[in-house]
């Protein structure tokens, strides 16, 4: 858990105890609460924001002059935006982060005093109605009133979710005194409402990278009014806030220890760097890591298998389900276990090839094409066998090369071999399910040390929720972003020869995967 | 007219070549633009709107990257809220300033490059359907809708006014990129729907003294809805913005030499001061200077009688009216006249009564009351005579008295005789109609050399625009305005011997007014 310290908090509540207005003094009601602030504040940098005054006359004398204000900086300027009856000290006030994604969107309500998190709620993002895939919905942003159903779909759902984790925990929706997002650049375009339509066409130009602090009224988002909303800076079209919220959850921009960071999904996105520098790029890997286009992949979800074990004696094959359910498909992580351990029982060759001997009666071909059965139609959730298909398998291995070759691009540019790294995050939820022993099994990631690896989870929630917090943290993701080299992967001939070389597993260079046993 | 200077412009167009994206530099549009904006401006506190960044892309690639980016400062923080295709130099970008009157407003359309007024445009306030006194509007706003309905009356009144002014010289709403607004502590409550109900109570406060600028769009006005608006601050609920606006205008805290300045209304408002220091006053001096409860009193319009004169041996009264038109009433100068040359053709006496032998037929008894008959019925342009009672001329004298004696009074207090005043500025619309000649006879304002009185018109239009056009005449407004000392009228004995020796024309202590003949 992040603590907050008061002075690095850019959304506060102040108590205020204010002198009652009299014939000797009649300062007006919004700057007798101004004046208090620019007293507690240290600066007369301290404006009221317009909507309060409406109703602060009101609010002041039922209250008897003793409030908390709710405060919050942007640009060293400090805006006053609500009053509310002062409360026992510390005062409950809350924010949210949000991590915004593709399929799922995360949010936590977060005590602003305390930074304990009261609550924390995973839904699916809503625009999957509209398409699964990012691109569909670009399109569909460009028809008549697109945009707008977008965008009306997820802060919808979003608004549900506050006000549904707002009252399971007493909170006034007046209480919520913030907001802090962290999506890649498409989504972060959605939710503001603005089109993408030049982010997916050369040269690839976002509307904005660097967003401003906007107010919760202006986006429809039911929290205070006008509570700020703060949004992680893009670095550009395919590369988002949610890295760069990663970034700073890492903590790896505070340390001189080099380290690699790495999220794991349709794109593989890697960054490298330490205190003083940072190189990033990011990559199409393909769905396969995720699991999502293999015949019985799935997202992770009860009864979804997420490990595998094979006996390379007896070929037994032993998996574990999420909830310990009846297995109903595979998610990312079990498949890579499911490959890393058919190769090591021997069951696919270094090129992924299904071996018809040691597979024996579970090969089967359906429409002349190979396919495993991993579980028996009396075990399955399903009623039906579980296949894996060779194309299955296929996808996944130019999944995973596409993924070294990308650690080994960035690696040579950055003059650090990919045996000598350190330190190696996986951020994402997704990534934090992989077996890292798996993954280098398959070749997808180096043969370090298991104690190298360091899965983080959400990074993208962890590092809106510190920015949610600190200031501090804040003004980090503008320097992160700022000071990211972008790496362009130029997919050429030496990067096809790197790629060509992965393809195997672990890799046609086995010194590179020493402590890997198998074929 | 007032020259604006470039670099000390808050509200600016700034002309943009900006490079076209490329895949070597595929910074964001609203980026691209902020960074040209940060390189122009100097400073790296340049921000977006975030309404711009919608239509952005579009606007960028229609104008080929050649775009006029409009911009504010507001706490050294610069906005960027529009980009409008590129002008010839220099850009027609206009604003607008306001004097937001109870009685009536004043517009002005001004060329914000060069300060050059294309319009302006005088009307009624709309409030008045609803009373044409404060008090009867503060009331009215405490009512069920009443704010809403007097905020939307002035509002809607105020779009009509700036859409005819814009239409007129041709001149698009969207380039219309910002209002400036001068207007009395209630009048600019009212205009931002914010209830002045404490105002009138005591310790009398108002809701807000010094406003944050805040957009047309969340005022309803409609400009460029991002544009700023920004209103005068007040001292309290009986020295508002409009004073304010005629400090700035009058100059006076740019000189050594210390100036009086008078608002001639219903409320007297006295300002004295200079570079070092200001003190100001308001009392109450009646309608009476405005015309405003005599049986024949009217607001200037065509038909009324601005300027009397009466022959003191024959004691033939010759009128003038405003367009020359046959007479419908008087208004405030024209009663002034017509009691200071009543008096030297010894028409009414030192205490403002009727003298019958002057006065002859002329003087007739309506009611009981004695009524002089100062326009005959065949003159008049009602087809009816055109009477001056005995009770119009008492409030008259009850009022100049007052304005007298609050002169006395800070004059007293700051420690500068009336006699030696060296500069006497006259503000308001109504103001400068005021012959000082007369009022001096009358005994209204103190017996000085002509040239010491100098009439600035409307100030509170002037001040407006000038804060408009310039960010040291903005900040000068609130420099004037902390800077301020206001004091409190006592009315107590002192105040009311003072008075009472006021009542009479010119003055009891006839040594006062050396200059005034009569009787």
């Amino acid at each position: 858990m992040f603590t907050p310290q008061p002075n690095d908090m850019w959304i506060r509540p102040i108590s205020l105890k204010l002198d009652p207005p009299s014939l000797k003094d009649n300062t007006a009601d919004v700057d007798r609460l101004v004046k208090a602030l620019r007293r507690e504040l240290g600066t007369p940098k301290v404006l009221a924001a317009f909507t309060l005054a409406a109703e602060l006359p009101k609010r002041l004398r039922d209250a008897h002059y003793q409030v908390d204000a709710l405060v919050y900086e942007d640009q060293d300027v400090w805006t006053v935006f609500a009053a509310v009856p002062r409360s026992e000290s510390p005062a409950d006030v809350y924010g949210l982060a949000l991590d915004l994604g593709s399929s799922t969107l995360v949010l936590r309500l977060v005590d602003l005093a305390t930074g304990r998190i009261a609550a924390e709620r995973s839904f699916n993002n809503p625009q999957i109605e509209i398409g699964p895939d990012i691109l569909t919905r670009i399109h569909y942003a460009g028809q008549k009133q697109g945009l707008t159903r977008l965008q009306r779909l997820v802060v919808d759902r979003l608004n549900r979710e506050i006000a549904a984790a707002a009252a399971e925990n007493g909170v006034s929706p007046e209480r919520l005194a913030g907001l802090s997002v962290a999506g890649n650049t498409v989504m972060t375009h959605l939710f503001l409402g603005l089109d993408p339509y030049w982010i997916c066409r050369e040269p690839y130009i976002p509307v904005i990278n660097t967003l401003p602090i906007t107010t919760a009224g202006s986006l429809g988002i039911n929290i205070h009014p006008a509570a700020p909303v703060y949004i992680f800076p893009n670095v550009g079209s395919y590369f988002g806030g949610d890295l760069i919220a990663g970034i700073l959850a890492s903590g790896m921009t505070e340390r001189d220890e080099t380290a690699f960071l790495v999220d794991v999904g349709t794109n593989a996105e890697v960054v490298v760097g330490n205190r003083d520098w940072l190189m990033a790029c990011a990559g199409a890997a393909g769905p396969a890591l995720e699991g999502g286009v293999a015949s019985m992949g799935m997202m992770a979800a009860p009864g979804v298998i997420d490990k595998v074990v094979i006996d390379p004696e007896t070929r037994e094959t032993r998996i574990h389900t999420i909830g310990e359910l009846p297995p109903i498909g595979i998610c990312g992580s079990g498949l890579i276990d499911l490959a890393a351990q058919l190769f090591l029982a021997g069951m696919i060759d270094l090129r992924g090839k299904f071996v018809r001997e040691a597979c024996g009666d579970r090969l089967i071909e359906l429409d002349g094409i190979r396919h495993l059965t991993v579980v028996e139609p009396e075990a399955s959730g399903t009623g039906k066998p579980l296949y894996l298909s060779q194309p299955d398998i296929d996808a996944l291995i130019r999944s995973k090369a596409a993924m070294y070759t990308i650690l080994t691009t960035i690696g040579n540019t950055v003059g650090i071999p990919l045996h000598a790294v350190e330190r190696f995050y996986v951020a994402g939820t997704f990534g934090s399910y992989i077996d890292p022993r798996s993954a280098i099994t398959i070749g997808m990631i180096p043969d370090l040390p298991l104690e190298t690896y360091v899965s983080l989870g959400n990074t993208s929630l962890e590092g809106a929720t510190r920015a949610l917090l600190s200031a501090g943290a804040r003004r980090e993701s503008h320097a992160v972003r700022d000071r990211i080299t972008y790496l362009e992967l130029n997919v050429n001939q030496e990067f096809m020869n790197l790629f060509s070389a992965a393809k195997f597993i672990p890799h046609t260079d086995r010194s590179l995967f020493p402590s890997v046993g198998g074929a």
